[in-house]
């Protein structure tokens, strides 16, 4: 009996593959690979320059991902591709592309190559913020039940906007568009040769839900008249759940992957969700937190409401028991990076390169020395904009606090914690809808990493945090997905008992600390209302920029 | 006849002399002296550490300037010391040390050695806030009338509350204190042989007034019974003004500074109020704005009134003729060289030596070719604490508007913009008070080589600026006051009229930058009020850093 089964995460940076047994879960061989064209900022490839604000990526590089890393593991882990049982793939989201009616990326194709709007549309993408503002007033104004939901504003990083930025800002890529899709149900059709789209996907991303499918055509008309028949057209009706698949390797994916033809594919998932079954964070109120370029705490619960603010919950689309919701901060590793990158001075470079270690470990020895509040510095960790749970892309950092004697690493510090307190706000706002929190398991490469950041959200959310027994939750889980698809376990709890990690760490509050963080996090909760509603100067800075 | 005159200026750093022709008042030579201790603001010379805020000097370290440097200047410009008229000194303020009976420094003695409160508290020493804050506190409620000519609060840089500081926290150091005294004044004591005060730095930083002294016994017994009969006693009334001298050399003093016995010393000048001559800012509603670590922006005026949070005036304590005013920021170079240090990323740093510049030079360069409201950032300029108009050194630097794509030099260049509308509450509240600004002129050595900060100065103030055309402004101040002590002019407006410099360029200000500035000075305005006197959270959090 083949008992291997394969899962490939697609992150932001790199897609990484892990090959399982699916008997113990253990994984037998690792492969990853980067992005060659990584995340587009600044150009595309033909050298055009970039607004502000925009990330795209290019589709081929997913599929180098699949080429290299899938032939990778099999080698690695000694096994042949006869043996591997099924396969499954989780994705950044919304990571949305145009395609043709023959399935290709409208940016391969030479007369739309000197396009931004033909390529990928990162999730990070944040050039479509104006268009998710008239997308929510229309929406309030015309009391769309669907925008409750989601927490009663939608993110401009989600599909609708994104297709609406092509429609208005380069309306020849809208009009020659076959079909908008996810870049995720995109490898699906490459894979199997059948195109199918991800409840998953289009449940969180796309205003999508099992009872009444996409928004109206009325309000898509209202929103702008060309996207009048958007639904069935380039906005595929065609939404499978999790517990169907994809469809199997066709000839051309098993080229790709040098998998034998027929192989199952199971429906993608998104990155930060697949790992809940790595993590076995399949019970009431369990939470999985993933720490990473943002965050993500997922909750699964059989309560079923609309809490303000938070990204949206769908019915079934993860656990089939439950209802998982979705809330996160837009900025965590990213705005940590930045600082590393633009902020950190010359001779802490030299000291780290002296000692041999990293520039954010020399950081977080220095930082672990301070104890709260020690530093007098406050910040907020909007950097990438904020949807914890103000959902305004348009918000921006602050850090307060600065004197003469600020050292890098207090700031570095200040920049965790204001991370750790937009965590709690999600926790508050949970809690405030009637959703109790069980267990918390965090996974990330931050989880295993970093220390005195693990302690710092224990300390400021007040609660024990479990480290995630394996920093591959997104692959795992993907192979745990696989499992199911290649008929091994009935389904996804099952296979979740068998094949999750358990945690290797936890780490309880600090009394002393957690009392230096309520008062702090009283005074971040002020400054939160009072930039993110009571003084728009972030917003009217931001469209100073623009 | 004896045709020239020596100007030392007493810098946080360093002292500078100048030889200068008093016919002319062109500077023959220059000498400068680095302090050897610095500013001491980690330990003293013993090893002691010292608690955040402090900031000590050692007073050896001024002598050594004048051994130094004087005969440097007298060499370099190939005089004879029997040419020299007179000399005199400008000095920073409030720097205070207690000195015995002797006048030997108490912390030059092996007893006291390893004592803090024995040494010269620099002017920014910031150790004093909380006594600072009780003297305010009391003088309010006791309606003391000379709280009013500050503007209704004192700083904790200014002498009386760092001598309650000495008397709480060593009350031994109080007790053995014969005087307190500026440094300034300890330096005529060293050269004449005999103590004199000066009405400059009683007026300005003591709380003596022509009319009425220092404050009543009273006062400072209610204060604290410990400083019971202070006036008269550890604090000196003889308070001498700027068209006395301090004394002529004494043996001592001949033997220091290597010029002949008997050359008249006159009475030093606060370092920022030296310059108003060598610039002749010697006309109603002129202004002297200077540049440096902190800044100044001292006006001339027949008006005498009482501006709420200017730091005061001292009626003919500069020009016999005008009440002049003065006003600043906490910190300008101060805040820029703590981006430098410690926020300026490795890459910034090897580009610059690549180019062969400094990394000021290569920051300004980059920040040069923003627009106004291009980076989307705005700062509060309190790094050093605020005294304009707020007058509390508790508040603390802020930075908004920062995203993942934000950059050094925009960071820089908001630091920057941030000092130009903090000089702009300035300028408004003076003139809300019924000062008109005149001619303004610049001085100090940002103003000659940084022309990107001057226009935004320029732009953001609505005002012509004129930079002045000697960044020695202070050391040949000072020689204009020695020319006078020598009788070689009759007053200090005529020695000016002959011996001030000329602006060498002025900067107009730039309509469409004017405009953008007005919007972001309303924004910063905003942000001035809420967190100067709205929401104390930087208050709070810098109590929890102490």
């Amino acid at each position: 009996m083949k008992k291997y089964v394969i899962g490939t995460d697609f992150g932001t940076l790199s897609g990484r593959t892990v090959l399982v047994d699916t008997a113990t879960g253990e994984e037998l061989a690792e492969s990853v690979l980067a992005y060659a064209h990584g995340v587009m900022d600044g150009q595309i490839p033909t050298g055009k320059k970039l607004p502000a604000n925009y990330a795209l990526q290019y589709p081929t590089d997913y599929l180098e991902v699949l080429r290299t890393t899938i032939p990778d593991v099999i080698r690695k882990a000694s096994v042949s591709a006869e043996d591997i049982a099924a396969m499954a793939i989780d994705f950044t989201a919304c990571t949305v592309l145009p395609i043709d009616a023959e399935g290709c990326p409208l940016c391969m194709k030479k007369e739309y190559e000197n396009e931004p709007h033909a390529y990928v549309k990162l999730w990070k993408h944040h050039g479509a913020q104006k268009y998710a503002d008239e997308i929510n007033a229309l929406a309030k104004q015309r009391g769309e039940a669907w925008l409750d939901i989601y927490g009663g504003k939608i993110s401009c990083e989600w599909a609708l906007p994104k297709i609406l930025e092509v429609l208005r800002e380069a309306p020849d890529i809208y009009k020659n568009t076959h079909r908008f899709t996810e870049a995720a149900d995109w490898l699906s059709l490459v894979l199997t040769g059948e195109e199918t789209h991800s409840a998953a996907f289009a449940g969180y991303k796309a205003l999508w839900n099992k009872e009444t499918g996409y928004p109206a055509d009325e309000f898509m008309t209202a929103l702008d008249a060309g996207l009048s028949g958007i639904v069935g057209t380039k906005l595929s009706e065609n939404v499978l759940g999790v517990d169907s698949i994809a469809g199997y390797l066709c000839a051309e994916g098993a080229r790709l992957t040098g998998l034998p033809e027929g192989v199952p594919v199971a429906m993608p998932m998104i990155d930060g969700h697949a790992g809940i079954t790595a993590l076995n964070v399949t019970g009431e109120g369990d939470m999985m937190m993933i720490l990473g370029t943002s965050s993500c705490q997922m909750i699964n619960s059989t309560v079923k409401t609309n809490i303000d603010g938070i990204c949206g919950y769908v019915d079934g689309a993860v656990i089939p028991e439950y209802c998982t919701y979705e809330a996160g901060l837009a900025g965590v590793g990213d705005v940590f990076d930045w600082f590393v990158h633009n902020e950190v001075p010359e001779s802490y470079e030299a000291e780290a390169k002296e000692r041999g270690i990293g520039i954010h470990k020399l950081l977080r020895e220095k930082a672990m020395k301070l104890v709260p509040g020690e530093s007098g510095l406050l910040a907020l960790d909007w950097l990438n904009g904020n949807r914890n749970i103000l959902v305004n892309s348009n918000l921006s950092g602050m850090i307060l606090g600065l004197n003469l004697g600020t050292k890098a690493e207090e700031i570095y510090r200040a920049l965790i914690e204001a991370t750790a307190y937009g965590t709690r706000v999600i926790f508050e706002q949970y809690e405030k809808y009637g959703l109790s929190i069980n267990k918390v398991c965090v996974g990330g490469g931050i989880a295993q990493k970093d220390e005195m950041m693990m302690q710092i959200y224990a300390d400021v959310l007040g609660k024990e945090l479990c480290v995630a027994g394996t920093t591959q939750a997104g692959a795992l889980g993907s192979a745990i997905y696989a499992s199911v698809a290649a008929g091994i376990y009935p389904d996804v709890v099952t296979a979740a008992a068998h094949m999750s990690r358990p945690p290797i760490k936890s780490y309880t509050p600090i009394p002393e600390n957690v009392s230096v963080y309520n008062t702090l996090y009283g005074e971040y909760r002020r400054l939160y209302d009072y930039f993110g509603k009571e003084n728009q100067v972030m917003e009217r800075l931001t469209d100073m920029r623009r």
